[in-house]
């Protein structure tokens, strides 16, 4: 499945905590870590942890720009 | 300012084109590029064009993960 | 690719209008028809047109309850 | 009073689950069920419980479009 | 019907423009002017006009903090 | 540094609670109280604490608007 967000940048995880609802996953990229806020049961699902192979996708309608 | 989003990424803009309401400005990090869908209004305020330095913002509510 | 976003529906293209930036992709599914802002650059890159079976992505944390 | 966003469907409310911060509400439409992540004090004040007739809100700029 | 979103403000159109895809509201609370980014279409669905009474609301995982 | 999010309105913090994952920072502005649904982490990042001046910044693709 190929999806319509403009930003999919493969990386690695680096980090997984969860919450009772919320859960963390820090992504490496070659630039910079990415944090992304998704559900626990999502980690869960993915089974997402240290090492994984991942794509963090972000649509580019919810990217802003500081200058 | 100090600002909440997890994600804060510098780069270079490398494209940069409005519309009548939005506009779509391409930001070169080291692991990718990234794109942000903004209103053609702020493209002028911050007078973005290639080769500006500018920072990436992504609140991590906003990343979806991949695998 | 398996994504973190909760809600993944499978419904068919049912309408495409591009502006500059932006575009409108109408999805139907069983209960509704959805409508999607995507990038007019991401509906040329997905080929997106009528009847398209389409996958229509949303992370729980974009979704609002009214009661 | 009617909302901007484009994409509102009629369902009931199938689970119920609030942690300190957050809270996670799944609704059943037609085709599908919807999960929404929202504040624990929204799931509090709406009194959101199973069986409950609600509307699920999407704006249409946050529906990505996988193909 | 009543919202989940946290952050429901009253206040007066003070500015509609469109586009194809997109328009664009300015709504005048008490402290400040908020600019809304909706589709054409919904600023259509609704008939915002300057002048109108109308309510902005927002998603509390949608707000960043500045310090 | 300038961001590009249209909204970007000075408060002063009246509440602040943190869960495991995420947190919540209730900001006064003249006209309303905001509630920011962010990262717990990010609360501490920032120091948030009752009485901190502060900006919320909201982009304007994540405003609805109800008439």
């Amino acid at each position: 499945m190929e999806i319509s967000a403009r930003n999919q940048i493969r990386g690695r995880v680096v980090g997984v905590r969860t919450g009772e609802i919320m859960g963390e996953v820090e992504v490496e990229i070659e630039a910079a870590t990415i944090t992304a806020a998704i559900t626990a049961s999502s980690v869960q699902r993915l089974g997402l942890k240290n090492g994984d192979q991942v794509t963090v996708i972000i649509k580019s309608t919810e990217v802003l720009i500081g200058k």
